[in-house]
């Protein structure tokens, strides 16, 4: 188990976390990713020098970069690493971070380099209101806890938050480490589904079950796609249905299901049997009214919550 | 513990999730929330026409409302009365929900209703990409996770993902019930930050725990206000230092920190002491650089990710 956090503001409440941990019976490494000042009340098993370092850079170099975005940049980059050589190791039984908006941004980055499965939480006090949660998730199964008081002293409240957190990761760690041996005979089919084509999807994942494929589904909400897409550079897909394109009309008139330019491409490049159906390719999906495009709003609109 | 779903799409995935909590040792009730069907190979414990009840309809009327929206509110609140009863009951040592885009909203409002430090699970694939944590999170300690793949079919990967769910929810379950009383002459007092304000909180927090008060940190984005609200409203803060007020001139100028009209009233209204101090009153939060509006392009502006 790893825990990460920036030490020099959130020392004891790491430290914490981490005795919290511990006394549930599992291991933690802890990471320190902080940049500006020392460990505050904890020794961390990995330093923010070698987390510099792991990016080819050093600490000294971090701190003279200028702007806090390209050394929190850095700092991804060398916990990121650190992350997958751990996980090689079998070190890695899951990862929980404790972080500001810039520390959860930065284990997050890092984190979305470990594979589908491996326990990944964030807790943090932006998990919550108008953020988004493209940053934190990417395409991967990270989870992330609103934190509701600031990571900054020990009390009541934050404890209450700190102890789920901890029976959380570990409970996962624990979860992941029994499961029994996945079969694999398994041979994936991706398709693409919304809403709008559930019924036609619902009886194309009947007939490939009748053939002894297992159909995997996926939700082309700009992310869903793109979690296809990568499944089949990762060659973990026997073939492709894409039924529902809606990700390229987004991308072409600015939707927010937009899933960037390069959605489709994967199946072709990599050689892999695919089916592409325009479903869905008939409209677009926009935020609040007022926020669609007015070169769209002649055009009749479906309201969805 | 409580496994909420809507169960005429989601039957066999919960059914699997339930199993798994069970496996670990834990109790479950199952809730069916679905609106449209039957339940799919499962029989839950309390029933969708239960939840319509607790809201004081009936499956029937929920059916024949006419939009989705308003169906999903009465479900959410007959869910959410249902929650409460079990809470209190000491029945629902957690909740877990697999949903789509309208179940986990409805899931989400309903967990809301529960204390802080109840554990709140939600896995959904909705929980990536532009969708903002507010409707999910709203004030509470609610954890969101990526389901990567649609919740529709058991394969090696939605296994590897409700696996860590169930390992989450029970692990959280089993810290809460394992932690030791707070000793509870705890004297809190909330105080609002910023990165802005940090130094001058840490100086005031210092000194509020040498005169044996605890200070309680919030971050005043929106939402951390809103929580220090809720608590001064539940008589949990001896007092109040209200340090950094930037909610009000978001609020003002239609920042994306704004946290609503009612923003630094409960203090007075419940009689709590409290000291106002305009920290960081002095700017707006936006979004991204293109969504300044127009009046304050010409103001400086400081980028920060």
């Amino acid at each position: 188990m790893v825990a990460v956090s920036t030490l020099d503001t959130k020392g004891p409440e790491t430290a914490y976390l981490a005795e919290r941990i511990r006394q549930g019976g599992l291991e933690v490494l802890v990471v320190d990713c902080g940049v500006l000042g020392e460990p505050l009340g904890i020794t961390p098993d990995i330093s923010h020098e070698s987390v510099a370092e792991a990016a080819g850079s050093t600490l000294g170099a971090v701190r003279s970069i200028g702007t806090r975005g390209a050394a929190v940049e850095i700092m991804a980059r060398g916990l990121s690493r650190i992350l997958v050589d751990l996980h090689a190791d079998g070190r890695c039984g899951g990862v929980v971070a404790l972080g500001g908006a810039e520390g959860a941004v930065m284990a997050a980055q890092a984190m979305q380099a470990l594979p589908l499965g491996v326990p990944k939480l964030i807790v943090t006090p932006v998990a919550a209101g108008r953020r988004t949660f493209g940053p934190f998730v990417g395409l991967r199964d990270v989870m992330l806890m609103h934190s509701v008081v600031d990571i900054l002293g020990l009390n009541s409240v934050s404890r209450a938050i700190f102890d789920n957190a901890a029976g959380a990761i570990s409970g996962m760690a624990r979860a992941r480490a029994a499961r029994p041996a996945e079969p694999g005979r398994e041979r994936l089919v991706g398709i693409t589904m919304l809403g709008n084509t559930t019924p036609a999807v619902m009886r194309i994942a009947a007939g490939l079950k009748a053939a002894g494929l297992t159909p995997l589904i996926f939700h082309s909400n700009g992310v869903g796609g793109p979690c296809m897409e990568e499944m089949i550079a990762q060659g973990r897909l026997v073939g492709v249905i894409d039924f529902t394109t809606n990700e390229l009309t987004d991308e072409l008139v600015g939707g927010i299901y937009a899933a960037g330019p390069d959605r489709l491409d994967a199946a072709a490049r990599h050689g892999v049997p695919q089916v592409v159906v325009p479903g869905c390719a008939d409209f677009f999906v926009a935020g609040p009214r007022e926020s669609v495009p007015p070169q769209w709003r002649g055009r009749p609109q479906y309201h969805h919550n």
